[in-house]
């Protein structure tokens, strides 16, 4: 039995051009980790109708769940709801139940809900919304696209709205080794160690520290015994290390 | 005249996982826009045989050159070069050219040439070797892909080896400016800007700092003259910020 998949589309030209780093990969991959889905792709597109279409059909047909993020603000650049409704061949306009979500809010604050704001109440016809506690703009999800905001903290919050709708899976084990010696080194033993215990994952990650070269060595499995198994032995291989 | 056109392939579980946070894609991007190479799509996919191949296939096709990062170590999990040999028909095997310069920097260094570390030699037949000044095992490149390793310390300097040998286009000139509101506020005036600079990129950044909303204005494009004129159009309706 394997676990639920999911990919992740990062919607955004300030990613591509190097001026923003991303954060919300790294975030998401450890959140679905964490109840058991298994994030199997990641792309980057630039704020381009056609790119964003495609991908969001593709990802879309591909894998459980997909989730967006970058592109619902009120800007101009912002296209992402219009594609994701055009992917799905859906009208899209300003809907009530996001527009009242909205209203009640910036009357609150005693700020005008203008023309522009309310761009951000455009929402898919048949898609349902998505919690924001941050900045209140909902995000949505259509068929298994989550169509979530680019800036950080408003899309850990809407993952985290996200998180408990999910039917998660086992979630992975996972237990690390430091072997203060390079790749080369473990190759052979490790593979052997791979073949042996074929349902875990073993992997390899070498690293290079104050001119010393390490691999860190990470197995990882549905079965907890099965890991510590795999992992005493691993150490029984290369003793004395201090990880 | 438009730039050259790149995309990414990021190959690695550890990056889906969420286990390591990916520091390449950052990198490469403001490389490639510093040599005027518009990065267009960037892809992470997992240590899987069939993800790797038809994402090389699709990416080399779609785009003018590719950049791959992971997967050409010495371990069993490192199956980028045999995937990307059969992305393109081609053979692959230990070759006496990268073969040569590993050997002839093990019996400097005093350590082995063993075989797994000649797992490292397998070469494409019709690639040509990408220098590893770090770590001795080279990267290679077939057709319009550059198959690089995930290391970061080793990417970087293959990326240094291979940008020289790139045609690249004219590197974005790109200002930014601070406004101290929040996106709601600055779209409208920012679209009419948008649509008479239609040949420049106007990006819209929002953020949230100490509790308060702002947003990042960022002008790119070809002509530093033109960038500069919708910049000062920019700060003429929003004044006084401290950007």
């Amino acid at each position: 039995m394997s676990n639920p998949t999911a990919a992740m589309l990062v919607i955004g030209d300030e990613i591509l051009s190097g001026r923003t780093r991303d954060a919300n990969m790294f975030y998401l991959a450890n959140a679905l980790t964490e109840v058991g889905i298994d994030l199997k792709e990641v792309r980057v597109v630039s704020d381009d109708k056609g790119a964003i279409i495609s991908a969001v059909q593709s990802l879309s047909q591909s894998f459980g769940s997909v989730f967006t993020s970058g592109g619902i603000g009120p800007t101009h650049d912002d296209i992402t709801a219009d594609c994701v409704a055009e992917a799905f061949g859906v009208g899209i306009d300003v809907r009530q139940d996001a527009y009242d979500v909205m209203a009640a809010h910036y009357i609150a604050q005693g700020s005008e809900f203008t023309e522009t704001r309310m761009r951000m109440a455009r929402i898919p016809d048949t898609a349902t919304l998505i919690d924001n506690p941050v900045s209140i703009a909902p995000g949505f999800k259509i068929e298994n696209v989550h169509v979530m905001a680019g800036v950080p903290k408003i899309f850990e919050a809407m993952v985290a709205s996200v998180l408990p709708t999910l039917t998660g899976g086992v979630p992975l084990k996972s237990q690390t080794y430091r072997i203060d010696q390079g790749e080369g080194a473990v190759a052979t033993p490790l593979r052997a160690l791979a073949d042996k215990y074929s349902d875990l994952s073993i992997g390899s990650y070498p690293f290079q520290k104050n001119g010393a070269y390490g691999t860190n060595i990470v197995i990882r499995g549905g079965d907890e015994a099965k890991v510590t198994q795999a992992m005493s032995e691993l150490m029984a291989i290369f003793p004395n290390n201090g990880a």
